[in-house]
């Protein structure tokens, strides 16, 4: 297996043999990224869990990457953030190597990746054509191979189009799922951070790490409980009728139906359903007075009249200044009934079957019509986040002499069954789910389910698995803290089985949950009955010795319930 | 026990003795309720079970009702539905009697009680001072002991106001919980349908009968899968510092001590939190852009200048015209933010208990400052829908002469967190869950969780309950329909045991449920393993003649199993 070494030498490599300089807005020394990855071999060398070791990132750049400047394609725009983005954080902080900052359709207003002063960005496959955006660069770095994940944002498909053109996975997740913080709004309620690779396992490894709650990101969400694992069995899957299909060309039509074909052939129920009402939501998103999302990011910045502003950006986000709110408010409102409406639809199905985008055209008729060919781009992904939906983009053979794709979408927070049904088209292992990964956490007293600091876990979006016992070797005393706390710990005889509870926690999440551990709890490994060893709740030895052993009641619900008597 | 005939006629002596003639807009004649008063009786007689028979309802005039028209106070507005709102007929269906339609401040635009053509209403306890508003005729009807049941709005505080200056409860549901289908909207993200009461029973009956999602309101939610269902115990209480408190007059302050002391005795736990945030947060409902929402539902109508438009009310919904949209956007991305400083703040609290309102002016006085007055009165109730909270306003004693008030405030959905609080306050019994009321619904097939018409069930708001088996008295055959289901049917020998899935589900979904169900499918009663008798899926006899017996398989899962090898 290479090091991180002969991964950042490869990487380099691959960046002088490719020659597309237009894909980075600022890429970094290969000393750099030596020196890291010399010290992340250190860290594994003395032990370190590092899931992305090595891992290759290219970072789009509307994303604060901490030292590197940010412009969001806009040189005036610019400033050098002293923190990293929490959703490229807990990349770095499991292992990955940032490469640079790439080339974007300005302020992440456009699908064709031709927006910016840093250059229109030739599509990975055939540089006659767009690469499609705004995630240009991060989609072509991974599409050629520099990069392993390409980090994007997607508000009206930015995060699959580019996907779909160059023939890479784009997974978007759930609005709120990873957090915004340290991006550039383009439409903030709109927004997410997307994820480009080669192949789903590796685009999932990325995502599960940065899933999860974040303070610094108002819209970011929890995982509700009801959230589904995956798909059921057999999956049924809604596709649109010929209707939904019309913009397609022949080819494409053909390219899609083989997908679907694809996923009949694995036992996949499909049935067509009416999109109308989705494709017309989608065009809300630049017809009506959503656009005034974007003013309320950067419009008063534009108005100012910067020399590198996009003509093109500018002429859509500065006059929607005068947009009413009256207006805004009704176009919500409409947003609402379409968001019913589309659950209406899709009650009953796991996801829908869409192409990810229509076309694909030369930099030269994007250069002729730039309004035009982006708005068609976006027929199938514009109302996904609106909607609050999830997506996963593949590719689909090809149609026309350029790269299809298409795309599995699903409700909120469903996105692992995307991955899943998606994952039948690539042929890929659906592997562990992404909302499955983190670390195990074995709990015993006040984070148990209906006591009084579950919400530290639930708020740090950690999730139950399982009601279970330790081996045979435990004590447990009642600690005379508040609230009232049981104290674990492991003895040589006398020990019992715990009753306790297991749930699910991100490597992030349980790093700040023990930096706001009191004494005297502790957090260690825990022996479970089956033999399992998870991370769980222990306390100080010395806190114990007053204490009441009430290791008798089996567990610490047991005890309470004896002790109200 | 008062027959409905008996309550029509007492209602009625009340509304004489009381002469308050400005409570009602329309009031509807005594000898039609006398009609439908016998008609329940008459239905009672033949078995219907109908939970409110005879409770007598007043419904604010914003609220359509079937052959009535609705002004939501502005003649001009008015007109005669062919519709009753789906949470009245709610209420209808289960047995209640609509006295007629009540005055409130025009387009439920204020907080007062007189921005009104149709009159100021006068205060319940003291006719010098206003009702509060903008729910004020439902109030009042209650208060004078007219009512059973009044049906509010509130966006701003119009359900809870009103019942803090009348002595009354007010239920405030989580936004979406009780459909706003045919509800005039004051500013539709943040309006909810309200109940006031006498005492919390009457008033939770009368919610648990309005629950429920309708495809008619994009807005109504279902209830989430991790809702609590009751307090936690000891329950923890948030309570204002003293400089949340600062608005209140002494004597107010001593008496929303004497609440809280209140909840101390019972054994809750009180902590002081900063209320600053959430103060901020009501300022943004008319000091900023939200506003705007307002002029999104009536805005165009008051541009015509109709006659009978309350002054202060088109005064502050005119101007919002010219509003901008990317100044709502703003806003509203604060309000997010609020909304996650909240959930921080009220993290590992069951509620917040604070002041329903402050002070208690005189009709003179608002007539003087329409808006100042105003605006101080929602100082602790305009944060909670745009926050998206639940709260129950209940007396607390009085000060200054006039009747005062607190409220219990909870994250969305635990409506029911908040009534169990709010009785200890009033000292009556917790009751029944809201949440748990309702039929339960035992299924056997494609309904259960899982399975394909498992949404059939959710999509209607119905809950699980739990997983139990029938008693040994009934057999299961394999129907051929699409999807494949089981057929139930009990016989007299040769019975066994089956696996259902028991479900809650209101009374009003089970209707529409019923009249969706296709044959060979039928509801009837089912006898479970431990002898409860509850609503089952059952199938006709004939359609089970020629299918496969199952019963061996001991239920559905287990027999769908067995048929994938």
């Amino acid at each position: 297996m290479p090091t991180p070494t002969d991964r950042v030498r490869s990487a380099y490599r691959r960046i002088a043999e490719a020659d597309r300089p237009e894909v980075w807005i600022h890429l970094r020394p290969e000393q750099e990224l030596a020196v890291e990855a010399k010290a992340l071999e250190d860290r594994i060398a003395s032990g370190a869990d590092l899931p992305l070791a090595g891992t290759l990132v290219a970072v789009k750049d509307n994303i604060d990457v901490a030292g590197l400047p940010t412009t969001a394609a806009c040189r005036e725009f610019a400033s050098t953030p002293d923190t990293t983005a929490t959703a490229v954080r807990r990349l770095v902080d499991a292992g990955a190597l940032v490469l640079g900052k790439t080339n974007l359709d300005q302020f992440a207003t456009g699908l064709v990746g031709t927006r910016s002063p840093y250059g229109a960005v030739r599509n990975a496959l055939d540089p006659e054509r767009i690469s499609g955006g705004s995630s240009a660069g991060s989609a072509v770095a991974v599409a050629l191979g520099i990069a392993d994940i390409g980090i994007g944002t997607d508000t009206a498909g930015s995060g699959r189009v580019p996907a779909a053109l160059n023939g890479i996975v784009g997974l978007k997740p759930t609005v709120g799922l990873v957090p915004a913080t340290g991006v550039v709004p383009a439409a903030r309620p709109y927004d997410c951070v997307t994820v480009f690779a080669q192949d789903l396992a590796t685009g999932r490894e990325a995502l599960a790490e940065m899933i999860g709650p974040d303070a610094g990101d108002a819209f970011s969400r929890d995982w509700p409980a009801d959230v589904r694992l995956g798909t059921r069995s057999p999956a049924r899957v809604a596709v649109p009728t010929a209707a939904g299909l019309e913009p397609l060309s022949e080819a494409e039509r053909a390219a899609f139906h083989t997908a679907a074909d694809t996923l009949r052939a694995a036992g996949v129920r499909t049935l067509e359903v009416d999109v109308a009402p989705l494709l017309a939501a989608a065009r809300l998103l630049y017809d009506g007075a959503l656009v005034a999302e974007r003013y309320a990011a950067v419009g008063e910045f534009l108005e100012g009249g910067p020399e590198s502003a996009d003509p093109t950006v500018s002429g859509i986000i500065v006059p929607a200044a005068k947009i009413p709110a009256h207006e805004l408010a009704a176009d919500q409102h409409r947003l609402a009934e379409y968001r019913a409406e589309a659950r209406g639809l899709l009650s009953g199905f796991d996801a829908l079957l869409l192409p990810t985008t229509v076309g694909h055209p030369t930099l030269e008729r994007v250069a002729a019509d730039p309004v035009g060919e982006n708005s068609r781009l976006g027929t199938y992904t514009n109302f996904v986040n609106l909607l609050d939906m999830a997506a996963v983009a593949v590719p689909a053979g090809e149609a026309d002499g350029h790269a299809f794709g298409v795309s599995l979408v699903t409700g909120a927070f469903e996105d692992q069954v995307a991955l899943d049904l998606a994952a039948v088209l690539t042929g890929e292992d659906p592997g562990e789910a992404v909302s499955e990964q983190g670390i195990e956490l074995a709990v015993f007293g006040a984070h148990l389910r209906g006591q009084p600091l579950n919400h530290q876990l639930t708020d740090r979006g950690a999730r139950f698995v399982e009601e279970t016992e330790t081996s045979a070797e435990y004590r447990m005393v009642a600690l005379p803290t508040t609230p009232p706390k049981p104290g674990v710990l492991r003895v040589r005889e006398g020990g019992g089985a715990l009753r306790c509870e297991v749930w699910r926690i991100s490597r992030a999440a349980l790093g700040t949950f023990l930096v706001h551990l009191p004494a005297p709890m502790m957090l260690g490994s825990v022996t479970l009955a089956d033999g399992r060893r998870v991370v769980g709740f222990g306390c100080e030895a010395s806190a114990a010795e007053d204490a009441e052993d009430i290791t008798g009641h089996g567990g610490w619900l047991a005890y309470l319930e004896s002790s109200k008597d």
